[in-house]
């Protein structure tokens, strides 16, 4: 280790009860996107937090919550562009917290509270690493930060892509941090360069203007069977998506992601025994099973149509609905997607079947190759003395997008404090203070070393 | 006419007034067999009735609610048992109704009330019309009369097949006059010589212990698409059942069946208005639509899976349901069908899927040929003075079997009051007092037919 490092290092253990402190202060306001709450002080502290740490920082308008704009120059021309969000998931159900959710409580070297993983800990984190670059730096940053937290992660960030369009000049980089990552099981740091898109949709099928008796089903057209027989023709039972034209945009992996992915482990027995699994999806197993986040999907999230309380009704139900979400690979887009979705619905005889869109986000990804890529796997393994485990693509859909592809194609990278056992979403919510203190040295080499300074 | 007719008739129309008022004062009793309430008040009210009209009468236990048994002996060895019901169906919803549904109201030559048509007026039809043969005939009924007056009918009759089975012998008939009928759009007298058998089940699919995230869902097997799967695998998009030996006892409909089948309207246009339908189900159209009855159905009651709610939730479900019914012609058996049902989820794959059985009942059909529906045929012409419109066999079902197997394969036949508008089950049901007095001019020359004494 280099002397300057020891010295960052030597800052953050030195500091470490003052970002604690901070923390339990942020962990202390609640910010629930889903129910506006406390949404607006949030949005003020953080900012506030971020002027303590020598930021000129503002709160600004979005169509929806309003996003904490942060900025401090650096030496470099360079510019990292940190992505957090000060919102949280709403923490019910409250009787299974130890202690409650907007108390935080440090209990053998952990800290419990609602947000200290997803996202307020990476956050004072980022804050704590440029603290610490600064201490040995003349009180200078080396490069460019710029942070965009915005305020409605939790509830899909729905506002956050125009924000950004809005706003390019402004928030202009060369890189970006993303929020999650951590460390694995094995001790590895765990990094993410990506993830896949998502586009959400109702499908609604109607037979007949009311239920008829069942004693006439040899009459009266099923909805509930119409629904069955769409779905059919959407997906084969190989998995297979059969919309005309849906894989066209699909890029295979290259071959630097499918060497990242057999590094990978994919945990299968303790997925098994989590979820009560007996086979994955189409027997997958091994490089298969990984290889498929590759793949795009057709989930059915949920499907109503006729009775459904206790026992039976002799009904032929009118209407049937399915809600669907098409997880989508690079370089599929939700746009391209929902338009071949309808004509494939015309095209087969469900012109009449209307589609209701929610939400959605396209693929984005980082390249393993691209110099930010393998700067944070580097000082990923420096810090953490074990190779990183690094996720090519993630399964599910975050709003990278939104950032990468406006902002310049640039290189987006998930590195975190969580672990597997911090209950992200769920009661118990907690970091390792020794993942705090990890996670901020790995933040402040990735700084570091990206300014060009120091090479 | 002969003038014993002529004399019946005269005594109908003589007496109507006391049978309306019989009538009324049935209806004012409410019997709601789903929520039991007033079942052991009507059960005696109904005792009382019959003995009013010179039946010997008892209340009798059955596994359920209790069933009105009635007696009368007549000249002829031949016996008739009439299978009524004086349960209703909830009369709710209150505000669709013009008057209070248990507060009978004589409107325009109708009377209004629930139970009015179903089935409380056709008991009381049937006492008048035995009143007015008695009243030609000495004081004395031609044939004897038994009476099966259940409290079930309207919750699918779950205990009648085990009465009838515990009393074979009290019951014992030589042809059975059955509830419902009436008259058609066109005047003519509507008569049901059978009903299709049902089977209904519940099947449960599950592929994880808990709900997963989407963005897994190349990982994580879904119990909706599972489900679609069992579906597909369940019934062809040509309406044929794929389940091994379904169709080993279905008797195709007979010369005669098909012959009737061909006198009977469809009213396609009318159902197409009704129930907003484009087209009914393979496109059938006239004869193909009606034969069609004759083939069993395979019915999508309702489908449970997943999230429901507004919006959009990127979740997996782990458990997925569909009720289904099974509507049987002649000769399948629900036994026959459940236990094939079972044999073929674990022949293709779906053994691990569980099946909850509920309600079921066998077909049942009585042959245009026999001499008993040839007199309700007959007789039905002469009082209406048009040709009768046979349902060979109705595509609901009722417990005819219950009687019409255990009892030696008896002929029975629904002849009844009602007409198109009513509205049975629904709010201002009603009868028309002019369909009152030629449905019981019906059943008394069907009971004095029977007799055989007056040939």
């Amino acid at each position: 280790m280099t002397t300057r490092n020891a010295q960052i290092d030597q800052y953050i253990e030195d500091n470490l009860d003052r970002y604690i402190d901070e923390l339990v202060e942020l962990c202390r306001q609640p910010s629930i996107s889903a129910r506006h709450e406390g949404i607006n002080e949030c949005a003020a502290l953080v900012a506030d937090l971020l002027r303590r740490h020598g930021f000129e920082a503002e709160v600004m308008a979005s169509e929806g919550h309003p996003v904490v704009y942060g900025y401090a120059e650096g030496e470099s021309p360079r510019t990292i562009l940190c992505y957090n969000h000060y919102d949280v998931q709403p923490p019910e159900p409250l009787e299974l917290w130890t202690t409650p959710p907007f108390e935080p409580s440090l209990r053998d070297g952990k800290l419990y509270a609602r947000g200290v993983v997803d996202d307020k800990g990476e956050i004072i984190a980022r804050l704590a690493a440029l603290d610490a670059i600064r201490s040995v730096n003349g009180g200078k940053l080396p490069c460019t930060i710029k942070f965009a937290i915005e305020g409605e992660e939790e509830v899909g960030s729905p506002y956050v892509a125009g924000f950004v369009r809005d706003h390019t000049d402004l928030l202009a980089a060369d890189a970006s941090i993303w929020e999650g990552g951590g460390v694995s099981p094995e001790g590895r740091p765990g990094l993410a360069l990506g993830y896949r898109g998502v586009l959400g949709v109702e499908l609604f099928v109607e037979t007949m203007t009311r239920d008829a008796h069942s004693g006439g089903a040899h009459v009266f057209p099923n909805a509930g069977w119409r629904l069955v027989r769409l779905l059919e023709a959407l997906k084969d039972e190989n998995e297979h998506i059969k919309i005309t034209g849906f894989y066209d945009n699909v890029r295979p992996p290259s071959a630097l992601d499918m060497e990242l992915l057999a590094e990978q482990p994919t945990h299968e027995e303790m997925l098994r025994d989590l979820f009560g699994i007996k086979e994955f999806v189409l027997g997958r197993t091994g490089m298969a099973l990984k290889e498929a986040v590759f793949q795009p999907t057709c989930n059915i999230q949920g499907i109503t149509t006729g009775y459904q309380q206790a026992g039976m009704k002799t009904v032929i139900p009118a209407k049937a609905s399915v809600k669907l979400d098409f997880r989508l690979v690079p370089d599929q887009e939700p746009d391209e997607i929902f338009a071949k979705l309808r004509a494939y619905l015309d095209e087969i005889g469900f012109a009449d079947v209307e589609i209701a869109r929610y939400g959605s986000m396209s693929p984005s990804k980082a390249e393993p190759d691209d110099p930010f890529v393998q700067l944070t796997i580097r000082t990923g393994e420096d810090v953490y003395g074990l190779p990183a485990q690094v996720t090519t693509l993630g399964g599910g859909s975050t709003p990278v997008y939104a950032f990468a592809g406006p902002l310049g194609n640039i290189p987006v990278v998930s590195a975190g404090i969580g672990y597997w056992d911090s209950r992200g979403h769920a009661p118990d919510e907690n970091i390792r203070i020794e993942d705090f203190v990890t996670g901020t040295r790995h933040i402040a080499r990735i700084i570091d070393g990206f300014s060009g300074l120091f090479e």
